[in-house]
């Protein structure tokens, strides 16, 4: 039986991160990474390919990244954890002394009728998939995007760079609502106008309808959209049928039970990125949020502790950014209504101000942030920065100072560095103004 | 005799945060700013006038952010600390109950031989000394800067703008040295020579020669450089007369003597901005940070104490960037100089990827950090970020991790957000990379 020092299951974000950082962090080079992709998608940069990137193949994970891992093309259907070894669809058997599952998700299938006629596609990682999903596009005009989160949103963006006729249809009373405020969704759903997106929230998909391939959708209020393509972005599923079968515990959204070094309930036995449940930093309940950057994360972590704990997981705050047109939006950690539904007494503060400075520079625009604290504790809990491209680095500044606890007095204080070309100016620092506006009303 | 809450004197980024701040935290209006300018630069734009921004007027601070404090253009030439009042130069007496100095500071004037010829500027932050320079610059060709700091790197990559042929001259070995990694410093040398810049390291100007109006400055290699203007930007002295006159305690870098709470030695007066001793983060001693967003950032500070202590001034750490040609610099905290002479044993990581992910997103360039930890507690204590646009903010992600102390665990491995358009791969975040690289060499 071939044996390996540590086995990795699945090559997307989360393993392939794994296996480098056991690389690095334990010299090790006798390991495998089993993945049944011939070519592994970089998960991110899937709804870029329809639009900015133009290819599949300029969206691929490159395989130099594993380093000296090796790496297996194939699935596997079974995990032996009394003899440490899994087996694949070819009956090969493969030993493990260490065993991390990078597994993954899969789309969510909504229970429409319809949805299984022709021209109706999920987003599924697979090369070959999304390939002849952009073939589809090519022979398509009027697509529907059923969901509007970053996915749907994404994917509504980047087709309608092709020139296709694009609704996104979204149940919720907004696009991006599970993740943002209310101020950013309606930002995002204007900026989706704008570009000539039609944007129905508050609606779902009754079913799909056409003969043998989708002719339109069938919404709730009874109206239909004519189309010829339909793309479902609601949402995935952790891939942990391997995991149950084996006997590790599932948590309650549905990912493999973890402890805070990315233990599974089976001795020597990992699980990171989608499969893996994931914990709140602010309670430590299951929280669903599953991210490429939370993968790579958790990546890391598994790989140092796989001999013994070394570094723990603090915990998912939720850290989102994406683009529409030319409108950035991003969030850090807790909604305002999702800190309410912790029990947060909470108070906000916002800044707005040239995002250059003077206002007067070449291209200055806008940008605005809000933060959102624990009125008690003084706690920065979440924030958002939109509208300018420096905002996803803006959002990774609340994300360190939400790790750190940092009250609103700290955030309105702390050093920052200013320049012309690259930020506000240190008159109307957008985050640290928003912090002291926190802090004003606070006294209130 | 006229009489003020809080009287402020000087009006550019210091007084007029503090004016800002002091309305906001104390609803307090009876405030005054007296400043000599009729109209306030903007310092840190000031070397844009002469090329982005093309004229003075594009530069001003504008005086509606004093909100619904007064301003009163004149001179304050005494203060009266017994009394609680300060003279203006025309005679008028001014009292106050709370007294914030702002009155910044002066360029250096070096004893150079010819410095009062004809056509040698200094950089004064007063529009018609400023507007007057961009006069002399119309009619010149080649322009020698002395001095390779910030104010002089921007100056060069400015003036270039506008096709006069540049030479810069530098005392030390590189430009930036004082504040910036080699590393740093060799790509903003490398950037001005790439737009034409000559750059003249570890040469002082000896002597500016010419009869009546500069031709030459001779350099202490015997060399001469022909020009018909130089600019002289060689660092700043803390404008501190005003206060020294009335027995505040100076400190060792010049700066006016001030505690953690902005409070000088004489009760009721406090100092902020360039004026102001400022004090290391690190080890609090004194150290000669002149930065606007330093100012800003005592100004409130200042303003939140003035009637009892409030906020606590942690400390500088030095947050820096700029941006030559397409090539932004940014560097937070302690070079690795600096730290080792503070006695830190430290341990360097680095990582360069793509600016955006995949790579072959539009526009990706490489994007470079290096973090210097304290090897033995782990604690950050120096970042940079180059060379693209997304810099400044890293750098303030950086700023946010030094002043929590965060290790080199903590910084590896929080929640951070990424997006094809917005930041590296979360596979690759120069953060955490540069982190995890300065972990795996610690082991070793």
């Amino acid at each position: 039986m071939e044996k390996h020092e540590l086995v990795i299951v699945g090559g997307s974000a989360g393993g392939v991160q794994a296996a480098m950082c056991a690389q690095k962090h334990h010299d090790l080079t006798d390991i495998v990474v089993i993945r049944p992709e011939v070519k592994a998608m970089i998960p991110c940069g899937i709804p870029y390919i329809y639009g900015t990137l133009g290819e599949v193949d300029k969206n691929i994970l490159p395989d130099t990244l594993l380093g000296e891992a090796k790496l297996k093309i194939g699935e596997v259907v079974s995990i032996n954890s009394k003899q440490n070894s899994v087996t694949l669809e070819n009956n090969e058997v493969i030993g493990y002394n260490k065993l991390i599952l990078a597994t993954g998700s899969n789309p969510v299938q909504p229970p429409i009728p319809g949805i299984d006629k022709n021209n109706v596609w999920l987003i599924r990682k697979h090369p070959d998939y999304l390939q002849a999903l952009a073939s589809a596009m090519d022979n398509a005009s009027h697509i529907v995007v059923i969901g509007g989160g970053f996915i749907g949103v994404e994917f509504a963006d980047e087709c309608r760079k092709r020139g296709h006729d694009i609704t996104v249809v979204e149940q919720l009373e907004h696009c991006l609502q599970l993740v943002c405020n209310e101020e950013l969704c309606v930002r995002a759903e204007d900026a989706l106008k704008d570009r000539g997106v039609k944007v129905l929230t508050g609606n779902t998909a009754k079913s799909i309808g056409g003969d043998g391939k989708v002719e339109f959708v069938e919404l709730n209020d009874g109206s239909k959209i004519e189309c010829d393509l339909v793309i479902i972005g609601i949402g995935v599923v952790p891939n942990t049928k391997l995991a149950a079968d084996s006997g590790m515990e599932i948590g309650p959204t549905r990912g493999i039970k973890v402890d805070e070094f990315q233990r599974t309930t089976i001795s020597g036995i990992f699980a990171v990125g989608d499969c893996a449940e994931k914990y709140s930093f602010y309670n430590n309940e299951p929280v669903a949020l599953r991210l490429a950057s939370e993968a790579t994360r958790e990546g890391k972590i598994a790989a140092a502790n796989i001999y013994q704990p070394q570094w723990r997981n603090i915990g998912a705050i939720g850290v989102f950014s994406t683009v529409v047109g030319k409108t950035a939006i991003a969030m850090a950690g807790l909604t305002d209504t999702q800190a309410e539904k912790l029990g947060y007494d909470i108070v906000t503060g916002e800044a707005q101000a040239a995002s250059k400075h003077p206002g007067t520079m070449p291209d200055a625009e806008p940008m605005r942030v809000s933060l959102t604290f624990n009125r008690r504790s003084g706690a920065l809990l979440g924030g958002s920065a939109c509208c300018t491209m420096t905002a996803g680095e803006v959002n990774n500044i609340m994300a360190a100072a939400i790790v750190n606890r940092m009250t609103m007095e700290q955030v309105a204080l702390f050093p920052i560095g200013t320049h012309p070309f690259l930020t506000a100016s240190p008159l109307a620092y957008q985050l640290s103004d928003a912090a002291s506006d926190a802090l004003h009303k606070a006294k209130r």
